[in-house]
């Protein structure tokens, strides 16, 4: 049942992670409404996707459905937050308080799904010290020590292009698990520091090309990001 | 995700016109150090992927190498501008504007491509009217009109999941070509509308399964969105 029990061949695609999510939302959402069980099928029209890919998904992480009755939706919802690591409270730095890090520091899906950001950074003196919903935004030079005393494990980089391998260095020493990177960077980092990674500009870009290609009839697959 | 299978051989898979975009950029930050010409190989190695890559991904369309020479900087920037559809300017009208609208309003990254947020929509009173770096936020009610209006073909939507599909298919009546959206929300949208979507909270989770993934020594694939 829990993740950890699956076979070693068993790669893990990232778009069955991805939707994994998806699934999560959904049945989230499901719960609210007082529903107590899901088939596969009923979970795949969902989301657009075939009822074999719903079970394929889940397959890669163990059994959880029941003959006769389908998912049983409390259970399901416990089962993918344990996959997911969401089933706990994850503590995050935010590096860069410009508007996009003040947007996130205020977004409150991350909160919902376990993500608290639990101390800011920035490098500019103006900057420094600000007091924000309950915190104060610390030097970046301060880093290492938040990290290691606030049981900090992941971090969002909301910083520019020039400065983001620096940022991702100064994580990483830090000790940080994972970073999330809006920079329009790519980084290098160690092998075992997980990333993701989202450049809004490059997003909008695939979006100008899709609208193009179906403007012009050409062919293609849907660069939709629903994850 | 699953728009069905196309069945061309012509299919530009989403991973290279996402990697279209990492070209751009690369090429664009050599310019800037006056370089003129650069190799498939050297390009492979600036991104991590390999020289054949590079090629493959170009010849979905078409011959953009010069024997002995390799690319020239400046030729093939203005070839994959082309391709992506940033060699013009692209009215955005932004629905929403929360703290991640106003965000993304002030976001430069998006204009130094060619996006120009020109109009912006809310359904707030408090907000409706306020002026905004040059713009009025109107309402959400004057979208169509705006739209026509206003060249607009793309729009950004940042509104609560709630909202998301009812905003959408107002800027689907007004005519808008694309939507990024941001609301966690699946959205219904006729196929001659792209789509682009981001759930910042999903991707955040994706980077908690990765690190407990890494930490549990479990396989996967690379979840990094470096797009």
């Amino acid at each position: 049942m829990s993740s950890g029990e699956k076979e070693s061949q068993n790669l893990v695609p990232k778009a069955a992670a991805a939707r994994l999510s998806l699934y999560l939302r959904h049945l989230e959402s499901l719960r609210i409404t007082g529903a107590s069980t899901i088939s596969s099928k009923e979970l795949a029209r969902a989301l657009g996707v075939t009822a074999a890919q719903v079970r394929k998904d889940l397959g890669y992480f163990g059994q959880f459905g029941f003959p006769g009755i389908g998912y049983k939706i409390e259970n399901l919802i416990v089962e993918i937050r344990k996959i997911l690591g969401t089933d706990r409270i994850w503590n995050v730095a935010l590096v860069g308080y410009g508007s996009l890090g003040a947007a996130l520091f205020r977004y409150r899906g991350f909160e919902k799904q376990g993500f608290r950001i639990s101390a800011i950074f920035d490098n500019n003196p103006a900057v420094i010290g600000q007091p924000v919903g309950g915190l104060l935004v610390k030097n970046i030079t301060a880093l290492a020590h938040a990290v290691a005393e606030g049981d900090i494990s992941l971090g969002i980089m909301a910083v520019p292009a020039e400065t983001a391998q620096e940022v991702a260095d100064a994580l990483v020493f830090a000790g940080i698990s994972g970073i999330f990177n809006f920079a329009p960077a790519v980084l290098s980092l160690p092998e075992n520091v997980a990333y993701v990674s989202i450049d809004l500009a490059v997003q909008l870009e695939q979006l100008s090309f899709h609208v193009k290609q179906l403007r012009e009839d050409a062919p293609f697959e849907d660069p939709e990001q629903g994850i």
